[in-house]
């Protein structure tokens, strides 16, 4: 930029007085295409939403909000996966920030199989993100929105015929030590949950997922419990938090569990099972 | 207001000259508390958003928004169901056009027996009051987003046991010579849905409302159609659009059917039903 | 698909004695990754959410639904601006249908100089294109999505300094004979705002928009006519509908305008400007 | 209910082995009228959005979604601001739970007058009641999002005439040792922004707001950061949390400013303020 150009002041620059920090401040919801690197080996393109922060200590009037921007515009057009631990180390350092986030939110697509016609067609999912970095130490999470069918357990065994059944959201958030596949936590959601969902299902598939449901009842607490169960066993998983919304076909409401783990030491449970029950209907 | 205050420049009442007239122009999403009558004689109080529009002639600038925020706030904190054609008027004369509108979209509330242990609870549906005033004549629709439970009629068929159901958005907006009240648009969708919804339902509820919507299988094209066939027969209605929404239970995305009416004259079926399939799978 | 798969009941196929014709079935909110060519010559890559419906005569109890996602996943990974003009074709021919309708809903991203630095970002639109045929005989629109400035007039001539301002969403909604590139409905509506927006924007950039758009105050009435003259002028234009709404910064609510154009006959202003100004304040 | 209802299986009250609790487990997405208390003496009817959870112990397979709703429907067609620590209690108790969570969001409306003309109307808020209780006892936070104007301090301290302006929101998030109205926190958020939002505002109002605003210039930054010195202040606050989400006006995204508070012993900021500016642009 040309000296008439920076002769302009730097409002955002000047001494701050009030001595309190901002734990972040940034950008929010700027759309971007991005790359992303799929477990096939391949990389779709697909349209990120960003939200880009830093910690402004207690001394600066403001951070520089155009700099983020920069950082996304510097990656061209596309933006891949390897990208996004360079942009967040980009992101303190352009910054001047100790600690520098950055989320970056898109639709990805898997390519299935139909059950039992094995036609081809994609899935959707939501994707995040979300990274930190304090010091130059970076730590990550990726959360995955996977959509499942849920089938209720009590409504199967107390009903002559049927039972409801509904979308579920799985919502899986994971912080790992190294890099686990976006397909490894849609694999996790989608091998507990009453039935996977597919883009096109042809008759025989719509059969299949339509016994194989009601062969797998699950309440949201089984549902999460059992993605509880698998991710407490891998040894690559630091901390997750499992969500699971069912959009209740016989209610206009929904019903949601939610499980922050690893559980800590004092919560896990003693040997003894408690068998008592809540206090009757 | 004071002279001092009126001698502030009214931009928007200064002529145009681009002889371009204006459709709608007002103000939109506004929220205010609102009280609606029910069909039991009660009212309730509720909250809306207003979108409240006037038709704009050529040679005027602009139109002057705080007025129409100003009926609102005239009818203190509540507006009643009366005083929606009352505003509307309002509207179109405050403002000095010809036509007005007012959409005026709340949440409403039913109060419910369960279908077995009769326990009561409240459902609750999306309204909107949609109003046109003409040259002093007014027009009125009522639209109504009922939430229901469909099941899949092919599901049922083609599997062994169980069939995906979900929750289903049907949607009338219904323009009536007479008044007709929200709770006969909602019995209408309710009563041709597989299931109607709860608020709360006991165990022997649930086992009801399974059983009912698997003996009670439809596509949303089952469902619009009976809903058509209902309004067809209420010499009250003069025109109707049916949508139907099912969020699948099996798949990422919905179904949908939307069925204008009442049919016109040249797109009554002729008396021989075509039996034709379409090209086969 | 195999004799034993077809052999299961195809319900949707059988006849239907209702004798109401559906205007619209089909699936809606399905994402899918699309290819879309720009002015430039070039071709982006995002993801584009598709509402698929056909028309359903009366004799049919209910459109095959797999077949709308068939016909998008057969297009492979990418869907280019080309293949949807195909797609409608398919979408009638494999569904048996006099008539058909595609939606496509897309993220869509244009480089812009910053307007003093010259530094370049991308900016990002919705946008839709709108396809119906009928008997053979296609139409097509286009919706663009533009946010933009706008500052109030008002607010300029009635103070001291300063001038309330906001971000504006301008949505054109164009059905034209030829194509018209999304890039010239985008210019459209940047060059009558009070500004238009971008991605990065440094010191002087700031300076200059903020300049500009003082310069350069409109109402929503403004903006709308505004384009609604420069529609009226472009002969490959057949009708359109504009929409300004104003996500005001003092209020809560928003100031909205709509013109649908081009003007009938009959609602062509006479050549004598009524310059009586509507009931004072 | 009679034994011939209870004696269907009660599913969810069966003994679990998996031996994971779940943090929270319950419904989602209640809408239900309820009653605020409001500063000035009255009441105001409104709708809320209730989410009722409980920590589920390990050894319960699920937890009983209907007795939340039969809490809110036992307490009639209104749920003043009261009943909600009662409401709390009711579902640790009913629900057999150490820990549950009552989330209710609604709008609600102050009536406001404009600040020269006097014209009184009804500015809206989105207002959370959180409430925890844990072994019998209770914790409670309000948040509310606030809506304001928020002018730019470096757009114009660098522009000839003008500065962009916009739509903020600003959201506070206290838990306080006693009542904090509503109004209290809406006051601290609008005393802070460039100008406060008003329903109705006549023209000599919009010269005052637009020159208020001008006059007034705030960065994300300092808005957070002022509110936060005034929280400090508030000996009735336990923590908070401070968000600001300008929709600029020059972009097509956010600026966005969070602070947690009140800052921790090692937070608290030296004697010696850093003015050392981050590296230049």
């Amino acid at each position: 930029m040309s000296a008439a150009l920076t002769s302009i002041q730097d409002v955002q620059a000047s001494p701050d007085l009030r001595r309190i920090a901002i734990n972040k401040v940034g950008v929010k919801g700027i759309r971007h295409p991005v790359v992303v690197k799929d477990r096939s080996g391949g990389v779709q393109p697909t349209v990120a939403d960003f939200n880009m922060y830093v910690r402004l200590p207690h001394d600066f009037k403001g951070t520089h909000m155009s700099r983020f921007v920069e950082i996304l515009s510097s990656h061209e057009r596309a933006i891949s996966v390897e990208s996004f631990r360079e942009m967040l180390f980009e992101v303190a350092s352009r910054l001047g920030a100790e600690t520098g986030y950055i989320e970056m939110n898109f639709p990805y697509f898997v390519e299935k199989s139909a059950p039992v016609s094995g036609v081809r067609s994609l899935m959707d999912y939501n994707v995040t993100f979300l990274g930190r970095v304090t010091d130059g130490v970076d730590s990550h999470s990726t959360r995955v929105l996977v959509p499942a069918t849920s089938l209720c357990p009590c409504s199967k065994k107390i009903s002559a015929y049927g039972a409801h059944n509904q979308r579920a959201h799985i919502t899986l958030t994971v912080e790992s030590k190294e890099m686990i596949w976006i397909e490894e936590l849609i694999d996790i959601a989608e091998q507990h949950a009453s039935s996977q969902l597919y883009g096109v299902l042809k008759r025989p598939d719509e059969k299949f997922v339509t016994e194989q449901a009601y062969d797998n009842p699950k309440f949201v607490e089984d549902l999460a419990r059992d993605i509880a169960v698998t991710l407490n066993a891998d040894p690559r998983v630091v901390s997750y938090v499992v969500e699971v919304e069912n959009f209740e076909s016989i209610h206009n409401h929904s019903a949601y569990a939610l499980i922050e783990g690893p559980p800590k030491e004092d919560e896990l449970p003693d040997s003894r099972p408690t068998t008592q029950a809540p206090p009757s209907l």
